[in-house]
């Protein structure tokens, strides 16, 4: 059968399901907006039992990739493949999460837009009829990520005031041909974008012109408006990268209204310190997989345009003076068909 | 249509196939024993005209992924997905070559199993009809490689001596629905792994177990036998690592003969002084796409089993005492179809 493709757009014929999902977060993400969403919160620290935040971190795959399965009923031998990536050098997080489960595994990295790269993947995969049921994951930690890309959280620095505070959390899925659940109906790829920013400490505005080509492509591909959806959803531009996007995409006549919310801004509360809001791949992970999963559910969502967004940059990067390329994958989630 | 699918193994019912491919290597590849098959020898110096290791490697990428869409007779604008990998922090060679072209892009990280891992992803995505032709890339660096987890090369480290050399070079494959070329016929996606390996300086050891894991998957999920195939390629074990597989798979009753060969012992001579052999993203994606592919396309090979394996590590996993877990993914690449 010919599958209808749109430019950067591909449609799922087969109604690849989201028949399970997950999301566990920190002690302070479990304080914010969200706090009565979350499938778990780890009150305590945000250590999860572990001796290093490297550790913890995997330990929250291991959790959600187990809480997702569970969540869909599912035993670990029916889940035929587990697509995981996240914000650590090599990934580690995610590989030595998959240690923990006799399942095949493959790595993927979008930086932040990994929770929609690999919710594309495994809807292409399983659409295709090459796998039956795919798990996907990501994660971020607050204390892995400040050591790894800014400064070791014992200096006490202060944070300039466009940063955002990455998540502590991580969300999976479970994405099948069978059971039932919110149906992925289309997946926008999208281009690398770079719009020559270079503060490392204003990732929002660096990714906000990726999120604008992808949507831009997506509503041409797929022949449609803002206004078609019940919710866009950013991953995590925050408030300062999500008003980008809202200028740049009336720049080009489109407008964003209510209907577009951005993770990063959901997540916390304005009162938590977290300046221009929340961000890592465990932004958008945890949060779509928590109040949107349950609105998608329960009918209070008919279609939802999620898109997270990427900087693509390491300090490595950085330090030799290289601006930072954006990144921005999107899928469309529709509800349960009744 | 219903798919055959095995446990861990996929079968592509509408061919899949190689319609381009490049290799790029650095100065000292050029002089060793594949020096007539590589695609492009830089052969002045490893800078590739850049100021830094890490701007030249992703030189190599963009001048591969070049090369090989050239190859195959194509546009860009033919491409419609760019898949890529590699070793560096964040996949930054890889992302930032996805830069310079005007390609949806998504990241993957197998380590040195990308190769295959990106082969057999795009040979999904193409089979399923999501997409006509996607390009795949992976690459490596020896000076990048070292500073980033080793030693910055001044230091002049003793290398102990079941290390390998990482390769300079990088590969790049155009797979398509049209076209014509060596078949993607079916894909084994590895498990991770670990046998308790700590030595940083040992991978061929801590990926063997991989190895033989997935080689016993392919080869009962599609009731074969080594004896079935013209060559059993491994991405880059070395020679140790080479040794170590053959005694697992003896011991689990299969006979690896002179039809295996690792990629890693095939691309230096004994005398380039690199103990073990080649390894990294570029080892087994130079050399699949140097002799390999060449020999695939000119018929001396009917039916190859290329298998890729990787070291899921990081120098911070390592640094807090973590063994290291291995993986392997696997491609069946039958010749051209008359």
């Amino acid at each position: 059968m010919e599958r209808k493709r749109g430019n950067q757009t591909v449609f799922f014929n087969n109604k690849p399901k989201i028949i399970g999902h997950y999301s566990i977060v920190g002690p302070k993400e479990g304080k914010g907006h969200l706090r009565k969403y979350f499938s778990q919160i780890e009150e305590k620290d945000d250590f999860f039992g572990q001796k290093t935040y490297e550790k913890a971190e995997r330990v929250m795959i291991e959790r959600a990739l187990d809480g997702a399965i569970k969540s869909a009923n599912a035993k670990y031998s029916d889940v035929h493949l587990f697509m995981a990536g996240d914000l650590l050098n090599q990934i580690i997080s995610s590989s030595y999460a998959a240690r923990s489960f006799d399942i095949p595994y493959v790595g993927v990295f979008g930086a932040c837009s990994t929770m929609a790269e690999s919710l594309a993947l495994s809807a292409c995969l399983v659409d295709g009829g090459h796998f039956d049921t795919i798990a996907c994951a990501t994660s971020s930690h607050f204390s892995t990520a400040e050591r790894q890309f800014r400064f070791p959280l014992e200096l006490g620095n202060q944070r300039p005031p466009t940063s955002q505070w990455t998540v502590t959390g991580s969300g999976a899925d479970v994405v099948s041909i069978k059971g039932n659940g919110p149906r992925i109906t289309s997946a926008t790829f999208g281009k690398v974008t770079d719009f020559g920013i270079n503060d490392v400490n204003n990732m929002g505005a660096a990714m906000a012109p990726a999120a604008m080509n992808t949507l831009i492509a997506h509503f041409k591909d797929t022949n449609t408006t803002p206004d078609d959806y019940d919710l866009i959803l950013s991953g995590d531009l925050g408030k300062l990268g999500s008003e980008i996007l809202i200028d740049l995409m009336e720049d080009q006549g489109y407008k964003l209204g209510l209907n577009y919310k951005d993770c990063g801004q959901m997540i916390f509360k304005r009162n938590q310190n977290v300046l221009m809001g929340g961000s890592g791949c465990g932004c958008s992970a945890t949060v779509f997989n928590s109040i949107i999963m349950k609105k998608l559910i329960a009918g209070e969502y008919k279609k939802v345009l999620f898109m997270a967004t990427g900087a693509l940059l390491s300090t490595t990067s950085s330090q030799q003076g290289d601006t930072v390329p954006g990144i921005a994958h999107a899928v469309v989630i529709e509800g349960v068909e009744k």
